[in-house]
């Protein structure tokens, strides 16, 4: 007979964490510092840093409370949320700094090693959203550490390899995070999971918490898809862009989810997932969106799209291959990213004369995406056998989605 | 009999949403374009970004979680309300680009486009605040669309045939959006409905969300209002201005609660609501107050008329005109913005020495107000006629100030 | 017998309001204008307004979430939290200007004055975490009056006498909120009040209310703690070493969260108060920060003692002491604080090289915080002595924690 209580983790999650701290501050010790000169040029931190807590808002609060919409899972949804950021980031900026390390055996941050560390760690939280409720909060530290490691090897492959620009590099975090998650939940799959979770589910409350997550991740997108960008017209094009495309992508779906809908009723979940897939796809392909129209058309194929994969996909994903995702990752990130990658292709395509460069253009650009796929994808496999293993301690199928296998309820035990 | 389910809007809310937006696109794609030359005076987009996140957040998370205090319409009241604000923004863009369509058959747009637009988007969602549990989002987006041309047009009017200036025109969107919003729920008034709703009430915990709303709507309010303002003192004096206006209607509104309650309790409606009085009163006012305590009188007199007639009158406003006014919007932006008009009334002759001139501009001013009010509410009447219609499927009482008439639980159909 | 209702505070609240509120209009009118001259050098105000508005949505928005864990207590936890802020802080910029009320007869106010304001008033919130729930609006504004005028008081003496820089005064807000409160609350002690009172307590929605409210504080800590400070490489240095500080404190209280609690299960009031311990230890000692892990690991330690004190230190007050401390001020600004300082002394003990000179610092800096404490307990006394009168109609042990003692619940009343 299973046990009745869900494992005990003292002695695996204090000595993970402390571990995990002491050696980040032995490492920050040894080789990081901050930047002396990082305000000599031009006062750019200044500006940023509005910008950097825009991304900050969206990284902590937004998918804090994205993920608060189960219905007995609110305090792990933003509480692991924000453990794992922390952690995430200050792993980052490790890595980051690792081509400065090489050259100079130390690494020197201001406030953009924060920003790109954050994007980095955006794109873990986008892995976490598939197996959340699933996991314990030490899975979720190591699935973090893994996955932020990929993303970033996965950069930097395509920047050395195929020079391509660290813009678009960042913005694959969708895309990598999505089959990262993806293939990392399959893997993980458990017996019997067909059938849903008892506790899987959002009621009137948790719905508006969550709500309150997606408007604070739709509102500040375009925050997150111009903040590497320099000043100037190339900029506003892209918070324009972001905001029409955000935009059509809600209208996409709530009209979207009506209409698969027998009785006519929308789905508060669609609402909140798929009206981010506008910026999720225009984030892939911003650079050569040179017209409104054009951002408004990616929004509304990324809305169409991410609705009706989130209303029939999900379901099949599951029966079929027993890959259960939580938050609907692969409708809301993943093939919305492959979308903004077939739009930058077309867009770029469109803009060429000579049509040999378009032919070695599309088979560049159909690389970079093989890459990221296979990398993510097999990351996530190394690590979901990894974080599988039993010696974590992961929760029985009945502590599935429920806060009490890892939160203290003194006061509630003690009245009711 | 009645039949026992909510209308189906299958039929309904997709294809207007699908129309709706494919215009938007076809429009954008014929006429619409990024201003490639909005970074080159001086920079003004990037300093604008931050304030029109702030306004940003106003219109989709301050609205967005100020309607959510029904107890059995949360998701409504937040899902809605994101849907509406985007197809408004949408359709304000073009309405606002109509003069330089007329001049260059095209419209260019920038983040100031953004944030104009933004504004009449605020005016409609403050329309919808009274009708707001008694209507289905179809009738809402038609509302919407209605009043953001009306409200548009009166900014035309007044600047073409008086000469008012575009700032006073914008801040014309509490008492434009109130009065319209007023005679669309007196227009829509149904047999019976002087009985309070079943469901119209707050409970402990949407009360929090509906707060979470309103100290967003008041924190942001100083950007609100000085947004269209450019940098220099004058900024700096709106957005104190609008601070202390703000702070005193909060104490004033707590004050006016207690005092006329005989249990000496406070009303958390009339705090969220009339806290925000004062920067509505400011924000008609603005131009001409020099000194703070001038801005403290006009927060104090907003605070204690909004929180008495939100005691008094809306009750009376029922039972004597069937006007059921949900948010009770008349209280919170239109006597506010009456308010506001005649303080502006009295410093702009205040600082008058002559008396013909001071006579004259009375006359004018009478004037403006009389156009805004009368439009406004002739096209409330006529948007009102309109979005009764069976049509469109209007909620039956029963399933008034109900989620489960749009919204899919199927979760929660499935367990309990 | 004892009362069944909880005292009519309509006789004692509305009065006060209005009293207050009137007696500032009238010096502000007699003495407040708006700064003319604010934005002549260098546009310093328009920068600093992003930052104002982090700083901002903290005390509003972060304080008043923060105070809404208790289950029945979140109207009255985020409610108040708005009124006496905008008490506090109308109080603080009068005070702030007495120095230049002296020279010239009249107090010039701009946006920085704004931001000095907010910095008091957040002292005086942090004083009122400790006694909220067992006190009644009226006694909360007085406190925050009192307390906002000895944390000036405190400041004119540090700089006036001590020589020390207006930023390291200012960050004694937490020291003293804190002190000023556990004196406060030990003063106004209950008979009986070992035994928990039983509506103090959270639930799954009211502790997310409060994530809310965490997660604003956390993420906005480094604009409150650079605010102060000119742009440059410092401001830089502090905005950094603020975000690591607090990510490690996270970090260490959810170990030192699990790793005490026998079953292995974190508890959330711990993640949501000690993950701040970071910001309010490195507040206090950053300007002499100059390497990363120097922050992580003042951040570290805040967070296990912060945590540890929670757990134990908190029980042993109430039982040795009578001192109840709703939110644990002492563990999340008492403490950390006094850490800060201690931080503070190392480091720049470490940087002199002459024994002497780095005696005279020690005995200097012992004497800021001795006067730092004094002031604050003594203020805490008085404060409490005064509060504590019966003529305030405190609310009775049965009423403690209860919304309804002060709102109005008149639908819940008449449905259910």
């Amino acid at each position: 007979m299973a046990p009745k209580y869900a494992p005990n983790l003292r002695s695996r999650l204090a000595p993970l964490l402390l571990f995990l701290q002491t050696g980040f501050i032995v490492i920050y010790a040894l080789y990081v510092e901050f930047d002396p000169y990082a305000f000599m040029f031009g006062n750019t931190s200044s500006k940023l840093y509005s910008e950097f807590q825009d991304v900050n808002v969206m990284v902590v609060a937004g998918f804090g409370f994205l993920g608060t919409f189960l219905v007995r899972y609110g305090f792990s949804g933003s509480g692991f949320n924000l453990l794992v950021a922390v952690i995430a980031t200050q792993w980052s900026i490790i890595l980051n700094g690792y081509e400065s390390w090489i050259q100079s055996r130390r690494i020197l941050i201001d406030l953009k090693s924060l920003v790109f560390a954050e994007i980095c760690t955006a794109s873990a939280l986008i892995s976490i959203g598939t197996v959340i409720g699933k996991t314990n909060p030490v899975q979720l530290i190591l699935i973090a550490i893994l996955e932020v490691s990929g993303f970033i090897l996965n950069g930097w492959l395509l920047r050395t390899f195929f020079e391509v620009k660290p813009l678009y590099c960042a913005m694959q975090l969708h895309t990598f995070g999505a089959f990262f998650g993806l293939m990392l939940t399959w893997v993980m799959r458990r017996k019997g999971s067909e059938t849903p979770f008892e506790k899987e589910k959002m009621d009137r409350k948790t719905g508006l918490f969550s709500m309150f997550g997606t408007l604070f991740l739709w509102m500040f997108w375009a925050s997150l898809n111009s903040i590497l960008v320099d000043e100037g017209e190339k900029k506003l094009r892209i918070i324009l862009s972001t905001y029409l495309a955000l935009a059509v992508s809600a209208v996409a779906a709530a009209a979207v989810s009506v209409f698969t809908s027998p009785r006519g009723r929308i789905n508060l979940g669609h609402i909140q997932k798929c009206s981010l897939s506008g910026g999720v796809a225009i984030g892939v392909s911003m650079s050569l969106v040179h017209r409104p129209w054009v951002a408004m058309t990616i929004g509304l194929a990324a809305g169409v799209i991410s609705t009706l994969s989130l209303r029939y996909l999900k379901r099949h994903m599951l029966l079929a291959f027993g890959c259960h995702d939580t938050c609907g990752v692969l409708s809301v990130h993943g093939l919305p990213g492959l979308l903004g990658w077939l739009a930058h292709l077309i867009l770029q395509i469109n803009h060429m004369d000579d049509r040999t460069t378009a032919i070695r253009f599309a088979v560049f650009h159909i690389c970079t995406l093989l890459i990221t796929l296979s990398l993510s994808m097999s990351m996530g496999v190394i690590t979901g056998l990894l974080v599988k293993w039993s010696f974590w301690r992961p929760p029985q199928d009945r502590k599935c989605f429920d806060d009490q296998a890892f939160w203290e309820f003194p006061k509630l035990a003690k009245k009711k």
